[in-house]
């Protein structure tokens, strides 16, 4: 009997950064548990072992993204960030005529992608607009993970996007992907509001909570949590899987506990895709410095239970 | 050649929580130290001693705090609130005169002082309201202190409070109480707003740290630094005092890292006050259970080294 491993397809990131170096790396480990397909062709693959003196594996399975461009190590570049965008693209791809299970990046640099006049700020968005569907950010590792309610808008503009429908809608999508039933979500104000003493919108996060509860059928969503308690220790020995209703409130605290491991994860797609929680680290890239690969091989084995979790 | 230990006095909280088991434990301990008053009088002393079969220490100063009644172990009480405050007025009546060097606080039950027609939610604004000055609120412990620039507050009201002047007189003022020479700020929105993209409350803050630097004449403030960033483990390898712009910024990790040992300060009134950072813990009041006096040991640590600092 043999066990056909996932196969996944991973995105190199920018060339001109670490992530190279860290797919290289970490392709013995990783070819234990699944069967990775790297995107990026063997010219641009010899490129930069070269450059690394590190050896290509036998086993080093490409898709051949197209093009070609001199390694400048740690230089934001318009060549190095239509690559990585190609790879990217080539990747998704894969994953969305199905010849992958999911999809794995790693990163890539802001500013070369606006150099090449790629209107993307990040992978997240070209999902969004690849699929026209809201994904929904996770961030986290083996120990705790953290949806995001809202993400990349003004602390002030927060608490107004708060109300029950829409955040029904985002914890039935949340349970389906993540498939835990026992999940915190957070409250918005100091004290969880303190019953109203400290704003109102814990009401809404109540009655969404009751609501998507209902909906599954299942007491699933716990809160809403005292937002500065809800990650003390005692608390994450109950919950593995919280709600955060704002960036900082969920990710500080995350990255606080383990910023070294977490990665990010985008649900509610029709393709698996997760990412390093880390940049292209130019400073240390091509010097065969000590890598951290912990948020890498992370973000394999979180694919990995996710393209489980579907079956 | 005598080295006179500092003298606090210690208002013993509600007597129907844990406080007073705390403080007879702790009592060898912080003796060593200091030199501890308890503000309670020998009556409710022997009663509360009686009812946890516990010796009174022969050396456990009092200052004999009026009122008797009956302890009934963790219930909400009209009369265990009334003496919990007056025993906290005691305290700060010593302090304002000179009699002791500081203040250290065990747990008061709002539910209590409610019932018992208090009109103050907790003791610092009880300070607020005595010295008619505004306290600055600091949680944290020997590893990381954590300024809160707004604190009970409903989120939405966070980005309209922060202004350059006032941040500036706050930092100004907190520099003067830690005395330490690189204090890291928070920015308020996610990324620190990513030059301007995710709100613009940075400008703000980017020029109190100016302002607050130059009225120092050093460069001790630190940034706007990315929120969720701020507390890794690299970032608190820089720096041990930080400055949030609001409650759940700062509190959510530092709880996250540090929940039994985190004091609760008071800077910036004419006494030093310290507290624990826990409640009456009625459910294990009078049990003789394992009780964590991690935190009110730091505390009084604290009320220590903020005498020192003073002088």
């Amino acid at each position: 009997m043999t066990n056909i491993k996932p196969k996944i397809a991973i995105s190199i990131g920018d060339l001109n950064g670490i992530g190279i170096e860290i797919a290289l790396k970490c392709h013995e480990k990783i070819s234990k548990i699944c069967h990775p397909v790297y995107c990026i062709n063997s010219k641009m693959l010899k490129l930069a072992s070269d450059e690394l003196k590190m050896e290509i594996p036998k086993d080093f399975e490409i898709f051949k993204t197209k093009g070609e461009f001199e390694i400048k190590a740690g230089t934001v570049s318009k060549k190095a960030g239509r690559y990585s965008y190609d790879s990217f693209m080539d990747a998704i791809n894969l994953a969305n005529t199905k010849e992958v299970d999911a999809v794995c990046t790693l990163p890539i640099n802001k500013e070369s992608w606006s150099k090449a006049d790629i209107k993307y700020k990040g992978h997240t968005e070209v999902l969004r607009d690849y699929f026209g569907k809201n994904a929904i950010m996770m961030l986290g590792c083996k120990k705790m993970f953290v949806g995001l309610f809202t993400e990349h808008i003004p602390l002030k503009k927060v608490a107004k996007k708060i109300n029950e429908q829409d955040l029904t809608t985002f914890l039935i999508d949340f349970y389906k992907n993540v498939k835990n039933d026992n999940i915190a979500v957070l409250g918005l104000n100091p004290h969880a509001s303190d019953n109203g003493v400290l704003g109102d919108e814990e009401v809404e996060i109540f009655k969404a909570i009751k609501k998507a509860n209902k909906a599954l059928d299942k007491n699933i969503f716990k809160g809403p949590l005292v937002p500065d308690t809800a990650f003390s220790p005692v608390s994450r020995k109950n919950y593995k899987y919280f709600v955060a209703m704002y960036h900082d409130q969920g990710l500080a605290p995350l990255k606080a506990l383990y910023f070294d491991q977490s990665i990010n994860v985008s649900l509610n797609l029709p393709i698996i895709r997760t990412s390093v929680d880390h940049g292209t680290a130019f400073n240390i890239a091509y010097k065969n410095e000590k890598i951290n690969t912990k948020s890498y091989v992370n973000a394999i084995k979180e694919a990995i239970i996710l393209i489980s979790n579907k079956k």
